[in-house]
């Protein structure tokens, strides 16, 4: 008879943002005259800039005529794509990482969700906490993570490595030894970042106990200061523990146009085993490839013109970051993040937790953030806003909030 | 010490259309001047529809503008597609299945590869022999099929089903009772196709000794046959058994726009456990959703230009199945398939293994098909050629064929 995976019955409630969509939603129908602003998940709100409409009506153009018409793409994603990130994400930063390093997919997040799969089932991974929930909830979906404990939310198999206000969320080395340690900088949900020579001790931990790194860098483009690494290939000896995960959904608002890439060294090696050829292999039995218009809306991104609109994007909404953290800092707040993210991390007031603090807010002021304990145990009492609304819509959120 | 997926490790080769692709490109660049035909993976080459084109532009539009730019889709896709799918291949041919059964997804091969994930790695499954090879790869994958033997070219706790020439590419109902069953219709590779009275009674079987069918529908479009099922959920009692994956790859051939869907009913359970929340969990998890663009391609598949665009594209593939066919049958060849799907399943001559036949067809008439054996042992001798070339390449390749 069939068996379903067990694993799946352990996850505590549902997946963080779709929990939150559907509280929403239930408010708005309660109450249909609430002019509710969301900044909770991380949806961008700018539409698509012209050269990439451009880029993405042409490619349009091509699929309706037969002689340009594209059926299958190649297994790990086109050249013309794959070439151009090689050149100005990495070589351009003299980062030594080559096109047929780079695996073209539909989103950073399937890919953090769905590496741990060339990974054994009893390697243990380390997580910061608070932390984006896929990591986690993809490891326990594989059975790695051991059993919950409902007191103090983590599971009993997980090295957890505490980001709080003590140690500017900023994570120590673990006290036990990882096999796999997943870091994301500029930090999602705390908006924190890293420096160089930090992430350079990281570098060298994982080396020295064989660990691999799965390294987040969704936000990189969000990055203004001149020490903090757009990638982890930036440090030495990083191709021997790395694995890079970007996004375009951030830096481009590809958030509905689905577009990412995973980078693995070809010498990089779980063990004896060269990691390169198992996710080829992943890639090429279980995913079909991004669609041929938006790898070159992808490639779009990389153009003059694309690099121009995009960077005004971004300052778009790191504005609104400063809107936020310099209202609510005025408001007596204590917040911190908005500087190399688009992420706001704010306390709680009155010693609320996190989940009270969403409903108060949503409720007093129509605002959505969330909260930071659906992140982990140590983002409670502690909530993300995000920077990608309207700068309207931010004004006018901050501007409800510091009248509660 | 991190630790690779040892189960990556026992999966004899690369992925097959990988290999193939890997050997026509060597071909070609020792051989430049040879003009190659490409009848092998099942790629299209006919051009999007131009209802479909136009909704895509349409939609692009809509992306530039801050009024109608689309972030991150719903979970399970946009409405407007899930309800026009419920509505046109379900409701319309008598089928009990309604829009929040639908999960719309990048495509069925995904899907087909994923859903193994979601049932206990101790699930025994069943698949036909010959068959595509995602489904036992990605079992393997998952450490649920036992050792392989070369030998035999067969894994130890795999149930296989042959289908022969003596069974008509039909196959029996096991011997050893499965929990997991892989049914594909109209098949690839086979291109043979089901009676729903003889569907129906893997349905019964499923449902008395409690196993799940996953049935691959993704060639449905080609039925020509009245009482040939274009949906299991046609049959009594499969909500009870059944998850059905679709494709818009080659019905309105998306191969390289990537949209598919997959029907899993609301009180579909294995043993105790309901199976839709476990795949909407997963969708919620580690994936983000089919691009804006794509899921209002896709609505322009059912729009009433798009349906009568599509109809005559189907005709003109099932033409290039007529042709080869019959030229092949008038050849000598023996042969099937080719009336209810896109596929040709011939016999090589004079006794040659699949691959002989392969390199012997791509060295002498520059036409590439695909290995009858790369799709498991029962296919070795076997070869398959599609239908999706254009016309007059078809026509060429089964001419050069017939002067061999």
């Amino acid at each position: 008879m069939a068996k379903a995976n067990e694993n799946y019955l352990k996850l505590p409630g549902s997946y963080l943002f779709s929990t939150i969509g559907k509280k929403v939603k239930e408010y708005q129908e309660a109450n249909p005259d609430a002019k509710i602003i969301r900044l909770g998940i991380g949806d961008v709100t700018q539409p698509i800039a012209p050269a990439i409409i451009s880029a993405m009506h042409s490619a349009v153009d091509e699929m309706a005529v037969k002689e340009t018409f594209k059926g299958y793409a190649p297994d790990l994603g086109y050249e013309f794509l794959r070439n151009v990130i090689a050149e100005e994400d990495y070589k351009s930063r003299g980062c030594d990482i080559s096109a047929d390093e780079i695996f073209v997919s539909d989103g950073a997040k399937s890919d953090c969700a769905n590496i741990q799969e060339i990974f054994s089932t009893d390697n243990k991974i380390a997580v910061c906490d608070p932390v984006y929930p896929v990591y986690v909830d993809s490891n326990v979906m594989a059975g790695r993570t051991g059993t919950y404990d409902k007191n103090t939310e983590t599971w009993s198999d997980v090295i957890y490595m505490p980001c709080t206000e003590e140690n500017g969320f900023a994570p120590q080395l673990p006290s036990v030894t990882p096999d796999l340690i997943y870091l994301c900088f500029p930090n999602n949900p705390t908006g924190s970042a890293i420096k160089k020579s930090e992430l350079q001790k990281w570098v060298d931990y994982a080396n020295k106990v064989g660990a691999i790194i799965l390294y987040d860098a969704a936000y990189e483009a969000y990055i203004s200061e001149d020490d903090v690494p757009h990638s982890i290939f930036e440090c030495d000896g990083a191709r021997g523990c790395a694995i890079e995960f970007r996004s375009f959904s951030k830096n481009a608002g590809f958030t509905g146009v689905r577009l990412g890439f995973t980078v693995i060294p070809k010498d990089l090696k779980a063990g004896d085993t060269p990691l390169h050829p198992l996710w080829a292999r992943r890639h090429g039995t279980k995913y079909n490839g991004a669609p041929y218009i938006v790898q070159k809306a992808g490639e779009a991104v990389y153009s003059r013109q694309g690099k121009k609109q995009l960077k005004e994007q971004v300052a778009y909404y790191m504005n609104n970051a400063k809107v936020i953290y310099e209202g609510l800092k005025d408001a007596g707040y204590s917040v911190s993040g908005g500087v190399n993210a688009p992420y706001i991390w704010l306390k709680a007031p009155n010693n609320m937790t996190s989940w009270d603090f969403f409903d108060f807010l949503l409720d007093k002021a129509h605002v959505v953030g969330t909260p930071g304990s659906g992140f982990g145990p140590s983002g409670e009492h502690f909530f993300r806003l995000t920077a990608f609304g309207t700068y309207e819509n931010t004004l006018e959120a901050i501007e409800r909030i510091r009248k509660l």
